[in-house]
């Protein structure tokens, strides 16, 4: 019996999107540049899930930008932004929270010559208003803070802190890295203020190698990759037609309030099982996305707890994925101490779970914590 | 009755390659990156990947990096290769015959303040060695030609070209975008003398979305992207793994010999058919790529042509599926005169066709050039 807690890794991909993906792979193969039917059916497929990306974000059509994936994304928004404003200023501010992509990406600009300024969360591992106007200046041209955490799942006021950034420098270019909130909460690109989002398909159900920025009408971006005219020239290349209909069929299937109330059950029921077990601490904020739940479990290494759980079948992750092997900036940045962030375990949860799936987790756990902490 | 004659625009995703998707869209799902079996079980697939397309290319596995597609591809291999030698010079050689994402990469390059040196081809669609040899210099850091033209199937002699080049600057990175060449011929990558080699799984059956790059063991390219650890951090990102997963299994299904002698015998087919035909006039080079057959067909505008076989269920293209509606550029540098591009059909094989599309093709031209050329 498999038990998969590593939805903030990756998901599964469901009946209904693999199947498009399917159909596009060996019946409506065109290429959406060609001028003949089987063209014209392409491109048919790829308006219809550019409509669906649009609008599970309250946005336009022409407002999203088909790419491979929540990196490419962010590296289109940062770097985009960055270089299309470099007249008006070389600082960027971001979170310490960011994932890699953002982070490394405006390291990479940081040895181009920009100037970047990262905002620390509180003590609470959120990201405050009030620090990150505080932060922005009259050279800063782009503020990056993500919506959703993908370690804590802690959720920043993102809505607020764009007001907050744009009184202080109305031109101030906002990204928000939306990768873990998409389909997960109801995000409207307007009610947040947001010039640029971020989104990913393979953690909404959606195949891997495919993602979305959003770019507010009237904003422009410098390209990262050049060719033919796809996507308005902003991201040329064939586009990669079966995961991008695959990612439209699943945003059709987003059923985000049902799918809250289901995944805040099951994390209730995690939190309850595990608050009665000696040695747990939990690293979400209370008031975290019930998608993630982030704890450190007594004194054992979250490596061997994580291995001993996949001896029966649960699979959590030690951090985020892409951060294999290396202490976790997220939980350092929220103020924890080194032995408990050596512990913390990752749980991410998907509308596909079940209560059984929490009850072999906490099962393992407290088998675990026995057996492994006399090791 | 579908007669698909568009296979280098692109082409439908064979069996093996779809259903080795939808096992890892739907059963081995796991991130790569993750620590659990799961993760193991994806990486396992990405591995057997990578050894697959590295072996096609008589490349080792660590020198295969995945991309999204030919132009992610092309751009790494520009920008990579000019960004990172740029202390050693800031002249880059390509051929006029390159993709856009070539040419369109090296226009950005060059209001970066690079030099390029565009190199055309002879009367006979060819770039030769000598007149690429010519245009390098001491300042040259790149050169990049194309192993096989996607509108006319001419093949470059490109193990001459970087042979000659290297003899004149041995630091040179050799580039060769081989996406239309990438199993149809032999290639390997050390008999090219090939530094970096672009390549797309779209091409060969595999689904679109997904690429890779040869880059020779000892050659530094600064990425494009920034964010985890993935693919050396040449191209991180959580790895398009249905796709890349689909692409190793198409590159097992290559038979280069037997689907050439196939695809040979349907393009000496057409060939024999069309030049019964008065007013047709071959574009591509007698010793083209059989893949490829490039004709104008008498004073009938392509897309008029276009549009009227498809009427019969025959899919052939314009020019490239990525130049839409504008004049060819490929033509244009062959010399062709203005009537004869616009007249121009690019009818492109794959191993899955059969003598009744060739015959289908060649009734509708006949039956195309006797209507329409009346209207």
């Amino acid at each position: 019996m498999e038990h998969y807690l590593d939805n903030s890794a990756t998901t599964v991909t469901s009946r209904a999107a693999a199947e498009k993906a399917v159909e596009v792979m060996t019946r409506v193969y065109g290429n959406p540049s060609s001028l003949h039917e089987m063209g014209r059916q392409a491109e048919h497929e790829l308006r219809f899930a550019r409509a669906s990306v649009a609008s599970r974000l309250g946005a336009s059509e022409e407002e999203i930008t088909f790419v491979s994936g929540g990196t490419e994304a962010n590296n289109l928004a940062l770097f985009g932004a960055a270089y299309a404003r470099v007249r008006s200023g070389k600082n960027i501010v971001i979170s310490a929270l960011e994932h890699s992509s953002v982070l490394e990406a405006a390291e990479r600009l940081k040895n181009e010559g920009f100037s970047v300024t990262s905002v620390a969360p509180r003590s609470d591992g959120i990201i405050h208003p009030d620090d990150v106007a505080q932060a922005v200046n009259a050279q800063t041209t782009l503020v990056s803070v993500m919506t959703v955490n993908n370690e804590s799942g802690a959720i920043m006021p993102v809505a607020e802190i764009f007001d907050r950034v744009k009184e202080k420098n109305s031109s101030v270019i906002c990204h928000t890295d939306a990768v873990q909130a998409f389909g997960k909460l109801p995000l409207r690109v307007r009610a947040l203020n947001a010039d640029c989002v971020s989104v990913s398909a393979h953690k909404v159900h959606a195949p891997k190698g495919c993602g979305a920025v959003f770019v507010r009408k009237g904003v422009r971006l410098i390209p990262r990759q050049y060719g033919g005219e796809q996507e308005k020239k902003l991201r040329p290349g064939t586009e990669a037609l079966p995961l991008i209909a695959a990612f439209g069929a699943a945003c059709e299937e987003f059923d985000t309030e049902n799918n809250y109330q289901t995944v805040k059950a099951l994390n209730d029921h995690a939190k309850k099982r595990l608050s009665q077990i000696e040695g747990i601490a939990f690293n979400s904020p209370a008031d975290a996305l019930p998608y993630v739940l982030n704890f450190s479990a007594g004194r054992v290494r979250s490596e061997t707890m994580l291995h001993f759980l996949e001896e029966r079948g649960v699979y959590v992750s030690s951090g985020s994925a892409c951060a294999k092997g290396k202490p976790s900036h997220v939980l350092s940045a929220m103020g924890l101490s080194r032995e408990r962030a050596d512990s913390a375990l990752r749980v991410s949860f998907s509308k596909f779970n079940t209560k059984e799936d929490i009850d072999a987790l906490c099962d393992g756990i407290e088998l675990g914590l026995k057996v492994l902490r006399h090791r």
